[in-house]
């Protein structure tokens, strides 16, 4: 409890400081008359599906990250706002087009994208958030486009990998392989992006970098944990969802490890049993869950995610931050690893 | 006959003479081990479905045309040769794309790349194509970058307009509108990209992209034209297809332009009679064919193509060209507003 308190004051403090200039940044972005533009806006949360302007459910994280880094390390946020926009966008395009391919119908408490214009022209509006994301970036400085279009397509390949191990068994060190590309690659670059527009030498950037990738791993793992343990209220979505269609997620990928012999024949049975378009049954998803308690595998995740925290901790102290900048960082990144949503 | 000939002769010419540099950066762009890339190497034609090396079907046109005016206009070709890579990955992402959306299983003689992956990976490979793209075209500089976005953002808007277009009425002027974003966005920035890479003023540079729309407009209405009377085999894909989607093309167009009363409605109900997802049947297919032969619509397309050809043609003698230069461009618009493929 003492843990969600701090993570709810943490969306008040910095994740709250730059919403309204991410916010005006994104209807500059997304501003024009053709039906594509609307559909994005409705994505990003902008507008209802009425074309009416609505207050978005989306956290900002990663244009925030972008902010707070750029500031605190001595950048002007005015250079700065166009990379966190730009990361937003990327991030945007990229879960536009995974609902279509995951088939998920509900994104953040509302119909996917897919669900209400379509696969093809889902498509379509995905692909033009990936050309507005580069353009934007590209308006900070070519090193910003060139650093997000590198974790452009780290996440592209990340995505690729995610979808390959729905139909093969994964190691954890291949669950992270995944993970360090599908999630890591944009919240290493939200970090990076803060120190580019902020001038920082290589050594700094390098921290940043580092950091970014333990916080995105502790990110993860706690998505894998909601995922399963969340409340579908709290979250916008339905767990189990992620077993349901099979997402080999951390506390699958452990639950594997420690099943041997027959055991481990029938889990294999249990988790195929539906075929790949259809849905596990309840009983069948309530009996993987029971295994899951059974081996206390959420505790296990709960202990990566503080090794992964820690770690952020440690590269965090490296940064040149005043103390006022140290503890906001702090809290950040425990907010990251440690909320529940 | 004539004008066959001189396609021929001008494939051998301009197109084949970059071929090979061309080639030799798409390998370079697309290499690496990630499952991913060889789907890409597949698609752009470098390697078989066994991902075995092959000679690619592709013709390279936008990649040939950035280097030739690049090299015509006192660029060096080194400097050039990244924008034109960069723009044929961009074809290529939207042909990935497209032909996913148009259901569309054969490429170049080939099996669509989709048939091979699935829809969910193949969209991956776009994904991944498409910011290659933008990342090669900034290593030519930033304004090529820049310029490239800009089609890709038209080109994608294009694309939807096309689409929607399937369930509309649509004027002569909504299908230029169109194709100056579908296929004109692309070709204008072909000859931009080559105008760049040699450091053109804006005066030349404007030249370049009207000359880019006139050549682009030519192009899809020879392409809509090939789509309805082309040969199969010479194609690569079938003939009629675009029919059968009920692609608005300008034959089309026009023949609803020229029909009235209740033959309008009757040609409605023929060109919509089986659903969407269905495919029209080869006697509808040849009723089609026949009105359109009734009323000379393919007279009327090539006369527009004429128009569109001198409007670049008189583009063409706006730029600092010597004689021989001037007579290669003008032998490669000639191909790309007459070819036969």
């Amino acid at each position: 409890m003492a843990d969600v308190t701090k993570g709810r004051v943490v969306e008040q403090d910095v994740l709250t400081a730059y919403r309204d200039r991410v916010e005006r940044g994104l209807v500059q972005a997304l501003d024009g008359n053709a039906p594509l533009r609307s559909l994005l806006r409705y994505h990003i949360g902008l507008e209802d599906e009425g074309g009416r302007p609505a207050s978005t459910p989306a956290k900002f994280l990663r244009p925030s990250i972008v902010l707070f880094v750029a500031e605190e390390l001595g950048g002007d946020a005015d250079v700065a706002l166009p990379s966190a926009v730009a990361i937003e966008l990327m991030h945007g395009f990229s879960l536009i087009h995974d609902d279509i391919q995951d088939q998920d119908r509900v994104r953040r408490g509302r119909p996917a994208l897919w669900t209400i214009c379509g696969i093809e022209q889902a498509i379509n509006a995905g692909d033009l958030m990936h050309a507005l994301a580069i353009e934007t970036a590209l308006r900070s400085s070519p090193d910003a486009a060139m650093c997000l279009l590198r974790a452009a397509r780290e996440m592209i390949e990340g995505q690729s990998l995610d979808l390959a191990f729905e139909r093969q068994d994964v190691t954890a060190d291949g669950y992270l392989t995944m993970i360090d590309r599908k999630t890591g690659a944009l919240l290493r670059c939200a970090f990076e992006l803060g120190g580019v527009a902020a001038g920082v030498d290589s050594r700094v950037r390098s921290s940043l970098v580092a950091l970014g990738n333990a916080v995105g791993r502790a990110f993860q793992i706690k998505d894998d944990v909601l995922g399963i343990w969340g409340s579908d209220d709290v979250l916008g979505k339905a767990t189990g969802s992620d077993i349901r269609r099979r997402k080999k997620t951390l506390p699958v990928v452990l639950l594997f490890a420690a099943t041997a012999g027959d055991d481990a024949a029938a889990l294999r049975t249990l988790y195929r049993r539906s075929s790949p378009e259809g849905e596990t049954a309840a009983a069948e998803l309530a009996a993987i869950v029971a295994r899951l308690d059974a081996l206390h595998i959420r505790d296990a995740c709960e202990a990566m995610i503080d090794r992964y925290l820690d770690l952020a901790l440690r590269r965090a102290r490296e940064l040149p931050f005043d103390a006022a900048a140290r503890t906001r960082m702090e809290r950040l990144i425990g907010y990251l690893a440690r909320r529940e949503r």
